[in-house]
């Protein structure tokens, strides 16, 4: 672990007082640079761009993102009615959770800060329901990292050689990580791990992020080409894949990553197991199964380029979905929080679920 | 087809009388221009830098590479006796082969030179020996090319939505490509056909040489990321995978470029037809099966780097094998110029087999 305090003291989202300081993903590996965002168009720009990416650091922004939102409509507002205050909350929401359709834990972030703040009694409460909200939900992903990353060292003990996909890391969550947690829980443990890292093209996150975070924390790396996974995987050295997920649904389906389903079938072939590691804020149990997923189709430009160069013509026809959805037969199991679960899920807390608490509060908005 | 006469009449390896000259593929696709190679180092260098690749092309390389090499050792050379010039025809072909060890082609092509020059009664028969074997070699390939075109054509009539991986076409072959070919065949025929091309890390032969190579020839084709293979093949959307080969042994496990293996995999999942396409230059029948097969590892920046910038921590640890290999029963069946061929390949040309006569021959030096 670093000199800085590991990964584990470290978030590339934070609330400073009066606006939401992010790091810069976009810049990384060259540099570490943290972005101030003092307005939701701000929030709303770094969310799309992927400055702030993995499903729930992009919910921790989201949810800061409606405190930053609400402070703007509401605090010279002294005219306004209590439900004319509510109306603009849930259109605030509205538009914070259309900045990335697939990942799950954006709307289930702003609808819980929307949720909160329709509790208020007075709009002078609006903004401290909000803000505490939002903190509790980066508190508690923060939390979840750490016993995900407690509850998979024990479901992968003894396997130390690891593949990921794509980051999931301190970068991409609000604590150490989800996959990335197990690994950072191991090295904590002194236990041996190797990582194995997929590039994930056409934004490189494996490369550029995962490569990264790992060496920072000195923990063994070795980055391979999306192509590389399957022979990697029928070489026999890995003992388990790990990846994250944006959006786990009723059955188990799994929407991740763009990459993420060839090596779940590669996997399977070559007898690895393959785990789904995410908090339970990514499970959508409102969805039976992965048909009903919007996939993000990103811009062309994405795969046609890279840090603005052409790798291909200009004009070439590009498909860029920016996830893809692994079947739950080919998942080995999910770790969460809330321990290691399996479809239909009855573990999960259900009563009422984070979702639909969330949903009726933002619906009574 | 383009105004330049399309794809059946170009080569990115030809012989103007006295030199080689070689599309330099590292320069796609910004730029088409041909550099001309003098001397067996000039043209050593460019397989190995792949400057050169494909392994047709690369076998014709070498193949003229042998000429260039014969006129500069035995030309001005009027002591010699015929047993030295033969040892010194040996050696060279020992020299070029090492270029690129996984290409079963370039030893093939090498060994057919080597072994015409075997047979000369002079020193001064050997250069024209061997230049009538290189020129035979590429012709033969480009009507093996346009032979695989015509039965593949026959082969996948009515399906008109390809994938493919790597690049396979006329800047891969000596004639108009092999799994291309089969596209290029389907277009001069009037037939509907539609390309999906996998980008190839690290180098991007996809996005660099076969989306331009089909847009240069007016033909459909759609760019995705390596990682974006599993759901397209999942989606329904493909017809066929198509792909070519560097090898292809006795059991009919195939060595083709990194991410080969993983569209097999999961084009068997999704029901997809999937084709190794190439000439019978491509079978190596002295290997039993793909583990024998030598897998080039290949630097590291290749990885790291994107276009000569750092896409990841300067010193991370890469594995960069260039090829991997996908196992016989993955494969629907190999398109070859003899036909559409099944392990144990009973159909390919056995009496001698050219693999079988060049070593005897080149043993024999």
């Amino acid at each position: 672990m670093t000199a800085a305090g590991g990964p584990a003291r470290r978030s590339p989202v934070r609330w400073d007082g009066t606006a939401i300081e992010i790091v810069d993903q976009a810049r990384l590996p060259a540099t570490l640079e943290y972005l101030r965002l003092e307005t939701v168009d701000a929030a709303v720009d770094a969310i799309r761009r992927l400055a702030v990416r993995g499903a729930p650091a992009i919910g921790g922004c989201g949810a800061l993102a409606m405190v930053l939102g609400i402070d703007s409509a509401l605090s010279n507002e002294t005219d306004l009615s209590l439900p004319e205050a509510r109306e603009i909350v849930a259109a605030l929401a509205g538009r914070i959770v259309m900045a990335r359709p697939t990942a799950v834990n954006l709307s289930w972030a702003v609808r819980r800060v929307a949720g909160a703040a329709a509790g208020a009694g007075s709009i002078a409460d609006i903004h401290e329901l909000a803000l505490a909200e939002a903190l509790r939900v980066i508190e508690e992903d923060r939390e979840a990292c750490r016993r995900i990353g407690e509850i998979g060292r024990a479901e992968l003990a003894g396997r130390s050689t690891l593949l990921t996909h794509c980051n999931t890391g301190w970068l991409a969550t609000l604590g150490w990580g989800t996959a990335l947690g197990i690994v950072y829980a191991k090295a904590a443990a002194g236990e041996p791990v190797h990582v194995f890292a997929c590039e994930a093209r056409p934004l490189l996150q494996g490369a550029r992020l995962t490569a990264w975070e790992l060496i920072d924390a000195g923990i063994d790396v070795t980055l391979v080409a999306d192509g590389a996974a399957a022979p990697l995987l029928a070489s026999g050295r890995i003992d388990a894949v790990v990846v994250g997920a944006d959006r786990i649904v009723a059955n188990g389906d799994v929407a991740n990553k763009i990459g993420t389903l060839g090596i779940a079938i590669a996997a399977r072939r070559s007898g690895v197991p393959f785990y789904v590691v995410a908090p339970t804020s990514s499970f959508d149990p409102t969805l039976a199964t992965g048909e009903g997923i919007v996939i993000e189709e990103r811009p062309a430009d994405e795969v046609r380029t890279w840090q603005g160069r052409l790798a291909a013509p200009a004009g070439v026809n590009v498909w860029n979905p920016a996830f893809d959805v692994t079947p739950a037969e080919l998942v080995t199991a999910y770790i969460t929080e809330v321990g290691v679960l399996h479809p239909p899920f009855d573990d999960l807390p259900t009563a009422p679920s984070p979702h639909e608490a969330a949903r009726e509060s933002a619906a009574s908005l």
